[in-house]
Order: structure tokens, then C-alpha cells, then sequence
């Protein structure tokens, strides 16, 4: 990895986010990193267009100023929720040497992003917590890992399993499993891949690795770990199995090797996992 | 399309069925089609092992057995519910020549099972009511449909919009999505692919529209009709899009051509649409 990240611009590719979790980041930042990374709100993080924080042109817009402006070190995705794959097809064409010199740090469903920019060797793509972690459960304890990150470029906050040999990355599952064979899907080939989720029924879980394990792509892959798959609904019948055993399932049955637990999830322990190997797309 | 199918034989690929509920639809089907569409249920369809009716293994022996049984003339499908996509992979080259000279009738999660057929040219698949829609509003009307589609054959359930030109074939919109280059997709190039589903929020109906339009197979479509999108939950903040809007969005950003609406759906209107070009694989 490259160091420190000191200059940080917060977009927001799916839903918005509240002036006051703005605030509430920023002066957590100011408070425990004041002068080592400044947090800078782009405006279109407070847009609203149904669904969205700000149409789909709104949304590729600021994150394609925000990337291409030579004065950011690293762009921070503010907010998950629906909305990264409705950016425009044509940015990634657009994106200049200063978004190529870039981290871009997020999870869930800002993955479809990340999985654009190490397919493309588009800057380092991170997998890691993001400012709407703020309102969970100890949530301050995820922004900070974020934060130090960004401040010391340490590997500190790193997923433990990361070794540097295996390239990694982690994505959200049902966010992977509808993402097989769009033009964001890199080739993860002996990757590692870490998947988690939130709020999906375990028979859910089960389509999603029925749909991943068959993929002649992720079939290539090294192995997968299973993070945390939270507030899952209750159905009408118990599914049967758990989490872990539906992985262990599917990967048995398509010859994927399951290589045990990952730590990360939408939860304040949600771990950091840089793209690639030593940070680096392979 | 062949002609009728006097003797049907019933199988759970997912979740179960109630006795009731068979006892309902063999007394509709004995005062209404006596002696011309003759139902048997597979006792498999009463078992139940987690969310489903029996374990993957006895799901697989119960349509394998009816399906290789020359003593009947198809199969219906009597509840959908996820578990078609666990059958055994070895299934389909197990299917025998009375395999391939039956009507298979379903749809929603059994969509996985007509993919396979279809793509393997194994037998008639078909999308129609099935037995588990007795208990909708209206419900005796949708299993009247297949049963008279059963007895003699005739077109008139029917989905209005096929003509004798063009194949079709009709999915659950999130189920195609999963089923995206796995082995049960067959070729649709030319084909009118009509979709429909229920109980997603509009923003899953757009990620998944998101997923089927970026597929090169589904590109190569002659177009796609939607269905009815019913029970779609509330969700936080309205989309700001509706259904269609966000299927003609999705189909115009992908070159697919948007044909308007089709009459299929979770409910008692659901129409037959046979696979194919007048019932036959093209």
C-alpha cells in the first residue's frame, strides 16, 4: 500500500447521507486526526432524488469530480445503499491520472465500485467501514479504523487472514451474485474472496452462492471465507442450515475451496481488506 | 403444442404442499376434468426438511421418478418456494424417453427446472399456474387455467401476445438473475423474455434488471415484456421510479427493446406461456 491518505472526499454513489452524521464524522476526525486526514463533504452526499442521494448523472458526476481532482488523496464512499451500478457506463473511460493515484475506501453495495476500479487498475480499491458506520452499535470503532487507516496507510485494521501472498478482495454476496459477468466484475482468479451481508432471508444466502459458485470466474478463485451475514429475517420455516453450512454447500458442490471465517461484516468489526495482493490488483 | 395431458403427476422441486390443499385441487380437478386430467401427487410433496419438501436428494429421486414414468403424460409443478436450483446436478442426463415426451408445467422458483428443460431440449416447459394458487383471491380460476391447459391442450389461456413468430419464455425476474450463466440458462437470442415477481422492493427489482440487461445472452433477446410486480414492500424512502420505468430504463441503457407489458404475475391472471415457438424449443 501506499501511505497516508491526507486530503479525503466523501461521495455518495447510492443513498444520502444527514448534514448531521456529516458533522458528527467530521468532528470525530478533527478531534483524533485533526491535520492528518481532513474530511471534505462533497455537497451531493445531501441530495435527495427518490431512492438516491441525487439522480444517476448527480451521482456519477461528483464522484468523477472528486476523483479526478489532484487535491484529494483518497475518496471515501460515505453511504452504501442501492445505487453504485447506476452510474454512468461511460466514467470509467473518464477517470484521469489523479483518480488513478487514488484509495477508495467502502463496502457493500459501493463493491460494484470498487470491483470497477481493480478490474480497470483504477487506483487501490478498499474494502472497509465507511461514515454511515457511525450510528451502529460502537460504530465510532469502525470510522476510527477507517480514519487510521487513511491517517497512517498502517495495516493495523487489515483482516487478519491477509497474507501477503493470496490477493483478496470482499464484497457484499447478493451485491457479487448480481454483479457475475456486468463489466464491473474483475477477473479474481486465485483471489480469496471474503463475502458478507445484512438482511437477507438464509434461503437468499443460498441463491446468491448458488449463483456465485456456479460462475465459471469465481470457480478460479483460490477459496472462500464467510464474514458475518447479520439481522437475517425470520422465515415462516427454519431454512435448516446455517450460514456457514450453506457456504460450506455450495462451495463443496461447485469444488470452490472454503477456507473458514473472514472478518468483516456490516458491523463495527467490520475489518480492512485493500484489493489485491499487498494492496496492489495482480 | 401437443395435445392433452390426461395423466399428471405432482412434485415439489422446493417447499411443500398441505394434504388439504392436494385434496382441494384433486376434488376441483375430479368435478371439473374428471377422467380427462387425472392429478397424483408424489407423496414427496408432503415432506418436509428445513425450508423444504425433503432433502436435496429426495426432491431429486421424486421428479426424476415421475418424470422417467411413461404413465404420465406431465408433470405439474405444485408450489414453487426456493429449492428448484438445489436439485442434483447429474439430474438432467438421467432423464429417460418418457422424460422427453412430457408437458412440465410451473413457474417462479420452478423456472430453474424449465430453463433446464428447455435449454436441453428435454420435453414441453411451460410457465402456468400451479396447484399452491388455489389459496390467492381467485385463486380456483388460475388452477382452472392449467388444468384446462392439461385436458385438451388448447390455446386459450394463453398469454395474448404470442404469436406463431416469435419464441418466448417467461421467468421470475430474480430467479433469471441468479440463474445467469449457470448451467440451467438456456439460449434465449431471439426470444420475447417475459418477467414478473413479488414481494421485492423496487430497488431490488432495478438491481436485478441491473444483472439480466448487462448479460450478453439477454442482450441478444428480442426483447422483453414485463409482468405484474406484486406485493412490493414499502420501503424507507419511496424509489422514485415504478416498475415499468425502471424496467424501460434498464432495457434502453442495454439496447433491449421494451415490448410492453405481459399477463403473467403471482396471481389468479397468470397466463401459460410455452417455452418456445409454438411449444417447441427453437
Amino acid at each position: 500500500m501506499n501511505g497516508a491518505c491526507k486530503n479525503i472526499a466523501l461521495v455518495c454513489p447510492g443513498g444520502p447521507i444527514s448534514r448531521e452524521l456529516a458533522n458528527d464524522v467530521t468532528a470525530l476526525a478533527a478531534a483524533e486526526f485533526g491535520g492528518v486526514a481532513n474530511l471534505h463533504f462533497h455537497d451531493q452526499c445531501f441530495l435527495e432524488a427518490g431512492h438516491f442521494a441525487g439522480g444517476d448523472a448527480a451521482r456519477s458526476d461528483a464522484f468523477l469530480e472528486a476523483a479526478n481532482d489532484p487535491k484529494f488523496d483518497a475518496i471515501w464512499f460515505a453511504r452504501g445503499g442501492y445505487g453504485a451500478n447506476r452510474l454512468r457506463d461511460d466514467l470509467w473511460g473518464r477517470l484521469n491520472e489523479a483518480a488513478r493515484d487514488k484509495t477508495y475506501l467502502g463496502y457493500s453495495d459501493t463493491g460494484v465500485i470498487l470491483a470497477h476500479l481493480y478490474k480497470n487498475k483504477l487506483g487501490r480499491a478498499v474494502h472497509g467501514p465507511m461514515p454511515t458506520d457511525l450510528g451502529r452499535e460502537n460504530g465510532a470503532a469502525a470510522v476510527r479504523r477507517a480514519l487510521e487507516f487513511f491517517a497512517t496507510g498502517r495495516a493495523d485494521g487489515f483482516e487478519s487472514s491477509i497474507d501477503a501472498k493470496t490477493p483478496v478482495v470482499a464484497f457484499n454476496l447478493v451485491v457479487l451474485a448480481h454483479m457475475l459477468e456486468t463489466a464491473a466484475m474483475p477477473d479474481l482468479s486465485g483471489h480469496v474472496i471474503m463475502i458478507e451481508d445484512i438482511g437477507e432471508y438464509l434461503y437468499r444466502v443460498d441463491r446468491a452462492m448458488s449463483a456465485i459458485t456456479a460462475n465459471a470466474g469465481i470457480r478460479k478463485a483460490a477459496g472462500i471465507r464467510l464474514g458475518r451475514i447479520t439481522d437475517v429475517p425470520e422465515n415462516d420455516r427454519p431454512f435448516g442450515q446455517t450460514d456457514e453450512e450453506i457456504v460450506q454447500y455450495w462451495c463443496a458442490r461447485a469444488g470452490i475451496p472454503y477456507l473458514g471465517r473472514a472478518d468483516i461484516g456490516h458491523d463495527a468489526d467490520n475489518k480492512i481488506v485493500p484489493f489485491g495482493r499487498n494492496g496492489a490488483a495482480v
